[in-house]
């Protein structure tokens, strides 16, 4: 098996992609709250200006954790390629870093086009599916068939970035990239249990075929998981922009507008 | 084999989906008519309401028959996940279930954005889809193929709704859902029929080729039967309506506007 | 083998298909130049409306060949299924008249909703392109790979009639449409000189696998030969409109205006 | 193995993809900026018009290369077709060179409808996706996978020149169809070193596993070269007008409206 599964490793990308889904959980709802409330909707630019910029640590940490490869590709004394799941991590994180800068870049007066941010995060995504090191890599069933599950978690998510390429600021394109970050998250957590399990031991059984149809009822339970959250988070956001109110907001812009 | 399938659970199962794809066969054409009658043309919230309230007793059902897991998941005295397919099947109702939930809150003055409903729906039905309690679940040939056709009737229907996203209140997709239900339906029936008889015996030979040839043709003429009912109900309701005529409704709702 | 070609059934659905492509081929260049001339731009409901009349003596044909199975689907002298080879034209043909149906009925003033005419015969060619008569019907690799070329064909002219649902009258939709049913026509005559030559003999050795390297390409030469075919037809009626003039058809049509 | 890859073949067609990439990777952000800064958004006719000319060298570089076919398509002396790669490139081609006559033609007065160029090109480079010749000829893995992965990045092209049949002119397919073509190639360079070096020698180990997990490592490298250059050009795009001014070039736009 040339690509064994870490706990940690699949731990830290899951605690990643979280990240994204929850701050994206709460950002866009209360935009489309502020939007609605104030009747204005211009095409926005490049606030996701910061997001990205936690990309750095995380390209780090795959190269120089104690079993990372530290740069170095091809190992001269056995001849063969190093651990190569990192390298894969790095080149994925790697795009994801570009798409955030293509997002900081649209969002600087050195205009880009309109939807160049939203491409660049579905080649990301892409890019992340089809790797080996996401689209099962053992030859064993279940390992496979964790693998392929949250490939299609990932790919929902390019077709969706995709989309939103044409269809920009469509609330509902972003409430399902959001579910699909969180749910791809919540799986690497999931995959690193099932495979290898942080108290040590072997694992889930390979063998047994139920397991497999345990899992995939699973998958749509951490779905269902995400949903939850993102209503939660949603019914927060409205519930700050009703107490604070769009009306302060509106005051604040056309204070704003008559100092202009 | 680890997931059986029972006549009953496939004929009742079968009929939840005949009650939805019928309900909308009538209920689709008499809006779309009206809508044609009376000019109007806003989008429309939430008028589903009642339709998903019918999963409750579903959910209950798939859990409490005899043969059900009753709630229980792994089955201590075996040392193994008790009969998933009933999970499986709790897990599809459950996210009808919210689909149904999404519609009702869409409704109420808590306006989500539109298209939400739909969404969810599509949800429902891909996780429908890539059940392993749909997607062919013994090794028999026979079973695969019956299986493949019902999940390639329910993608059909989950693609229809992402659609229904973008091109809400579209009279051709809508007319396309109900049919994808309605063959869905029919051939939950059949598939009864063909792998556990109600009369008992051991069903069609799975090792014979040609069956699976008739079945697909089968399949075909399930479809055939479907659209008949859709034009016969269509047929219906344009009678209806013109016998009643759009005039009254118009009148109607020019009354409730001077009212208001 | 549940299903052999046979030259003559082969070349018979070829001619099927071409005719409909060569009467697209020049009836829907003419009415894009007359519709650019005179600058109308109505939707176009149902002209199609005697083009499926063709299909009933189709239907009949594929049951009453001296090889047909004359309306009997199961022999109860062997125990088995007839030859459902026939069966299954049958069964698409029935699709196709449905959607001529659907066309004439469109057509009439019981009108239907735009759009039902393009899907019905998006779901026709679906279901042709899904059934085992043409998806590969033998084991042979020669037998599957011609009938997934013709699978290809198939799809890409019902995926785009699927398009045409909701861009309707789009020259470009239509023009690749009779260009996929051209393809399909010649590529059905190729099949049946491939698998069961008109003048006997066993077909092209199915174990060497140059032939499917050169029938793959063989495939690309009908489909240029179906683009000169498009060419000089639409050249052909741009002459013909240029003869007798879009002057006279707008001169005819400002007296309709004027006696009105 | 009846399609071998020779460096010599594969370099030049990576040649004739790269040029194409490189060419429009200059002309389309110039074109885009100019739009912008003369606000003029008229739909662009065949602009492509001498793109395509350098096809018509390809087309007889593949026939009368030393170990080409030289217009021979059946050896009579071994009773079998002769190598049929060449043949493949040469059909691919005349497809390209298909979509350059479209171009051309749409410039001409003689209008064709918008789109037809793009879809022409659109079926050039599906045809190519689907030719034996590149979606993996030989048995083994290695040989598969690299071809794979090419015919992925000429899908991807595919469909985006799909796309632009219905949304012209639209910077951002303009981008990645250029970005598709700088990666293919540049991957049919990097084919052409992995399975038949220019050096000699029997190219990469078929059987060492990590080979193919590094190799679609190295193809995502490949396609962040693509972006760079495709940046770099943009840059040098926006120097080169910002330099000379959208002003001048708007003053000149000015002058001959004045005059005419």
């Amino acid at each position: 098996d040339p690509m064994p599964t870490s706990f940690l490793g699949s731990a830290l990308r899951g605690t990643f992609f979280l990240i994204f889904g929850l701050w994206w959980s709460v950002r866009y709802p209360l935009k489309y709250l502020r939007q609605r409330g104030s009747a204005e909707s211009q095409p926005s630019y490049g606030e996701n200006k910061g997001d990205f910029s936690a990309l750095c640590p995380g390209i780090l940490a795959e190269q120089f954790v104690p079993a990372g490869p530290h740069l170095q590709l091809y190992s001269s004394t056995t001849h063969s390629w190093t651990d190569l799941t990192h390298w894969h991590y790095t080149t994925i994180y790697l795009f994801f870093l570009l798409s955030g800068i293509v997002d900081v870049v649209s969002h600087s007066p050195l205009k880009l086009p309109l939807g160049l941010d939203r491409l660049s995060l579905a080649v990301a995504l892409f890019i992340e599916g089809e790797s080996p090191a996401v689209g099962g890599t053992g030859d064993a069933a279940l390992d496979q068939h964790v693998h392929s599950l949250l490939a299609m978690a990932i790919f929902a998510g390019a077709l969706c970035a995709l989309l939103e390429v044409f269809l920009r600021d469509h609330i509902i394109l972003q409430t399902f990239r959001t579910s699909s970050f969180l749910l791809q998250g919540s799986w690497l957590w999931q995959i690193g249990f099932v495979l290898s399990p942080p108290w040590g031991g072997p694992g889930w059984d390979q063998t047994d075929r139920s397991n497999l149809t345990f899992l995939t009822m699973c998958f749509c339970w951490h779905y269902a998981g995400a949903l939850a959250v993102l209503a939660a988070n949603s019914a927060a956001s409205r519930w700050y922009v009703g107490e604070r109110g769009p009306s302060q907001h509106s005051a604040g812009m056309a204070k704003n507008n008559t100092q202009t």
